[in-house]
């Protein structure tokens, strides 16, 4: 058992999902990924397929995406804009779920809404772009034309999604209890590392 | 056994070369720290505590320190500027050493000049300020009145030698297997956990 709160960041298809699953299954705790989109859904009354396409992505990358958010939903609530409202709600979504007890939260910049919470350990996944090129187009169906350009796309935009609500650099190491190449270590290897620290 | 090389990059004070040890003396193989200086020291003919003081420093960082350099040592050797001369003989060493077998390497931009060799674990270690100045005060023996600066001048010094051979950032998790939070996760556990990925 452990009463950890166990954030996973995660570079697009480097298994990051993958790793807090089998983490989540081997303690024996919650895994917050997909159920963490309907909290928010039903916090906020967006649909979850929408936060789940704009809730990592970039707020105000560009005008373009910016204005794309405002056409697909009712406009700006309590003064603030639907991404600044999705991240409030994000925040006190993840906020609630780490007081709840020990758990494993995937994405939405936990380990920056976490980051002064007492039991935590922030773990960020990364790999290179062949083995997470391979990975999207064998496990999530992506198409096999051009992998290595929506790994970049995503990357890109969860990247500018951090930089805007947490001020910090994507993938910095500072950031993080423990940074892990799932490429490189495999990974069932990075869940038996990442559990062993839980169990400490 | 581990047919492994570890490379240990880390930030001044945050315990990188106790890790360094431990992980060799629990593998027992050898752990190149003094015993690489002595061994460029050799190579170049300059004495080890100039290489000890400028290896890892910035070469280029300001015109200040590149005219010290030079008034320290013979001046330019094949052409090449006393930082650049040095940084091919301490390529030229760890290269070798990396042939001769398994063993761990701190510092040195080790992890960039074997980041193609085959049978590698490449970590990097961090802390927060408070931890690592404590540890310098306490371990190293620094002044007690100011050592969030020395840290910030070593780290400053660091990164900017680091990014002038590698064109890397220094820090970015992606140019690590794995990076830890020392502070936080405590120096033995950190050791334990790459004692345990050499061995698999």
């Amino acid at each position: 058992m452990t009463n950890k709160i166990i954030t996973i960041s995660r570079e697009f298809g480097s298994g990051g999902r993958s790793i807090g699953r089998l983490v989540a299954e081997q303690l024996g705790i919650p895994f917050y990924d997909k159920e963490l989109v309907d909290h928010i859904a039903l916090e906020s009354g967006f649909a979850p397929k929408y936060i789940e396409e704009h809730g990592e992505h970039a707020p105000s990358g560009s005008i373009f995406s910016y204005a794309l958010a405002h056409q697909s939903v009712p406009g700006v609530m309590n003064g603030l804009s639907t991404a600044d409202f999705l991240w409030s709600i994000q925040c006190s979504v993840i906020l609630q779920l780490a007081e709840k007890g020990p758990c494993v939260i995937v994405g939405r910049n936990a380990d920056y809404i976490l980051k002064d919470h007492p039991h935590c350990i922030h773990a960020y996944i990364h790999a290179d772009e062949d083995f997470r090129a391979d990975r999207i187009v064998r496990l999530y169906g992506e198409s096999e034309s051009s992998p290595q350009a929506r790994l970049q796309e995503k990357d890109k935009r969860r990247r500018i999604n951090y930089h805007h609500y947490t001020g910090r650099n994507w993938g910095t190491a500072q950031n993080y209890d423990i940074c892990l190449d799932s490429g490189k270590l495999g990974v069932e290897t990075c869940a038996d590392i990442i559990v062993s620290l839980a169990k400490k």
